[in-house]
């Protein structure tokens, strides 16, 4: 049976979406009987021309909000008492508004993290989250460090770990965190876990419930903006400028949870000044919000003075520090940590002991040697380094190429944002033509988790990563760059 | 202040439900008054003489059925409107029961995992869940396998992973499954974990909602049976037998999860038949469940076959089957993995990566090397023949001292079940007794997730785990026992 589904790949309102959407009115409009089975998901997808994992999550939403039903062993089926009516948005939907029918299928999950395409051969790659072996320690170092370790402890590996982590890295963590960055903390404080993904969860978990709101930053990043999506927050975007959140737009009335990147704004790349820190902590008290501080980016400053993160100033308990050695060590580490205010440590110890097992022993081990016996300054400050001659060369490449460009987020990170001139053709226009140069550059605004109109730069601002490319390669891209905007 | 409570160690209710329940009736009588501040944990802690963590959990959960609030920064206060009547069992209410003052903690734990008490040196330990040395692999094995992985993709640690894990590790695996578990699967159905945990969390934020019937073993693991009371599982205990779980007193009507240990039963031992497991699976299709099928300990078979794993048999769909390292390569790897039915690996996949960040990529690459090059079975063969050795010896001192015992589960994991004869004292004071004579011994009841009178080995059974002991220290430790038990 082939449905009468079209799909614009030109709307701004994802595909998946759009199939739910087309779905639900098939159902409601009886053009899809009760009890009918539903074509697999398998055949849907190949029929419409989208990924698999689209046509479910459209599936696993209209299962939880009651329009279809899985039947085990069998299929799924529209339901036989489907809803009558439109359901309103479902972010205020309570748990019980939800059929019981659906109950074998609580989907919590309503958004998708689509996989990146890959890049033809040859292209010159500027996509921020890209990095190479020019920011990993030496295999040599690992294998030392864990030699070391094996030595040290030959029974470790035996012994099941804390959920918390391995208390030799909280404590290197402590005494880290307290000289780079001032953040006092005890070792019970911090808490290791995966990523920040991780961390964003488990705060999650004990703060935000459906229909609760979060705010987000706008733009900000897709995969922040779906997770909690994805727990049917009630998001409010609160945009950004070259300093970061504009404090001044931050909602009144109760607030569950905000998630803020102060150090270097993500994506647009402004560093929030002393005084909005202070406004954003006298908000979230008078919200009732707790802060998750995303300190990405911090280990990579290049010149000025990084105002004292949110945990350092906060007077009153309500920042969860995030910070990870992704970007440092390498994101296959798997390996991040947490800084709670005590008297949440118990509670966050606990749920994370419920979801999983805890992190692995061994890259703990010898992280926490690297931090401790100074290697890690030491790789940190040789990184730095290199990526200090990829940002000069690529500003110097800019400027050579287009003159006074007006640049956000220079003095910290991997990546910086060039705000165009008005009289430049849009963003994706640019972004298309640099494609046929062989060229992958990305807009600043993710349009599934910027509301429109909500980003003054809509469409005005490109965004470059030089971790992963030489000076030769910045060069080179910035030179067609130049081919692809001029023709 | 100093509150009126009165705990009871010796009741069977947890010391954190009697927290909870006296507070609440503190509440409820007008004794803690509306918006009064209520005693920090710390203190309160130090008052009745528990720990932290148990009063931070009658805490949130008295946050989470609206008694308390905590006002952001300042404290944790009574409600200004607590709840006039005593709440119906939390488990059967829907979220919208709770009231909206609770929102800023909707604590999802109610359970505890409290940590085991270090035992004083010298003693002989049999618990279950100690591994020692003897299991692990030679540092150097690691190591080399480390530098391979590195020598053949230098980058590899830059590359953020896939939530499902490495492939040649999912590829390795399901090898590795068809020929020792006749388990056919295809690669993207094996997704990497961090644990048995990290699956049962991942499967029960698929089909587990608030107030669902959920079955387990009775006796069964306190870790497991906790799991599904803090996700508010209306929790069907079903007992077992020598032969696993009891299949004719499954109970009847929908069931949205089942967890199962058929290989070994956890605690007891016995591996269920072959005509068990088609039961179980009838039942499922029938109850609408899905089934947990926790594999564990089936690496360290030492005589007969064991029958075909569910998820070999399961024509439905209905198996998610979970296997892992912690016991054959060690807990502190974090390394485990779940097989899913091919219709939920997406929703899966998609719930972990919005949870977390995948797991490392070192490890998983060297194990994938380990299994593909025969070198893990090589291991397990070792390994099995130390845990054979240690077996034997067990069972020739138990019958020395004791005669013809009645064991279960000696065919297969790393410990052992003595189900004692009537004349014997109560399993709780032999091992008191034993405790006396330097011994650690369990029982196979687990109070806290077995309800009274539900186990007819109640009390009348004593665990033994062999992993962890040379045979001196088994042969000796059972000496100790005989005479523990004959004064």
């Amino acid at each position: 049976m082939n449905l009468p589904l079209q799909l614009n790949r030109g709307a701004t309102a994802p595909l998946q979406d759009q199939l739910f959407e087309q779905l639900r009115q098939l159902i409601l409009t009886g053009k899809l009987k009760p009890n009918s089975r539903i074509i697999a998901t398998r055949f849907l997808a190949e029929q419409v021309g989208v990924s698999r994992t689209t046509v479910l999550l459209a599936y696993e939403r209209l299962i939880s909000e009651g329009y279809l039903e899985t039947r085990p062993a069998v299929g799924t089926f529209v339901c036989s008492t489907p809803p009558q009516q439109p359901k309103p948005n479902s972010a205020h939907n309570s748990f019980s508004d939800v059929p019981r029918q659906a109950s074998l299928h609580p989907a919590l999950f309503h958004g998708s993290l689509p996989p990146r395409p890959p890049l033809p051969e040859g292209i010159i790659d500027f996509s921020p989250s890209r990095f190479d072996a020019s920011h990993l320690l030496p295999a040599k170092t690992w294998l030392q460090g864990m030699r070391n370790v094996f030595e040290r402890e030959p029974n470790g590996l035996a012994k099941a770990q804390s959920a918390a982590g391995v208390v030799s890295l909280r404590q290197a963590l402590v005494d880290y965190l307290a000289g780079t960055r001032g953040i006092m903390a005890s070792p019970e404080q911090v808490i290791i876990v995966v990523g920040r993904r991780q961390a964003c969860s488990l705060v999650a978990h004990l703060f935000q419930r459906r229909g609760d709101r979060v705010v987000v930053e706008s733009p900000g990043e897709e995969e922040i903006v779906g997770f909690f999506k994805a727990r049917n927050a009630d998001l409010i975007h609160v945009s950004v400028d070259e300093h970061g959140l504009e404090t001044e737009r931050l909602p009144q009335g109760p607030v569950s949870l905000a998630y803020v990147t102060p150090a270097r704004q993500n994506p647009l790349g402004g560093t929030m000044p002393q005084s909005r820190r202070g406004l954003l902590l006298e908000w979230a008290r008078e919200a009732g919000a707790y802060l998750i501080e995303d300190d990405c980016d911090s280990e990579f400053r290049y010149h000025g003075t990084t105002p004292q993160p949110l945990a350092a100033l906060d007077p009153y308990g309500l920042v969860f520090y995030i910070g990870s050695f992704a970007k440092t060590l390498g994101a296959g580490l798997g390996l991040g940590y947490l800084v709670a205010p005590s008297e949440f440590v118990d509670a966050i110890v606990a749920i994370k002991s419920l979801a999983e097992d805890g992190c692995p022993w061994l890259e703990q081990m010898v992280v926490a040697d690297l931090l401790a016996s100074g290697e890690y300054d030491h790789h940190l400050r040789r990184v730095r380094k290199v990526y200090l001659d990829r940002r000069d060369c690529l500003i110097h490449a800019l400027r050579t190429q287009f003159g006074d460009v007006r640049l956000v987020g220079t003095e910290i990170g991997t990546q910086m944002t060039w705000l165009l001139p008005e009289r430049f053709s849009s963003a994706r226009e640019i972004c298309d033509a640099a494609r046929i140069q062989g060229l992958n550059i990305e807009g600043v605004v993710c349009e599934s988790c910027t509301p429109a109109g909500n980003f003054r730069y809509h469409d005005k601002a490109l965004r470059f990563g030089y971790a992963a490319l030489t000076t030769e390669q910045l060069r080179h891209g910035i030179g067609r760059l130049a081919s692809a905007i001029s023709t």
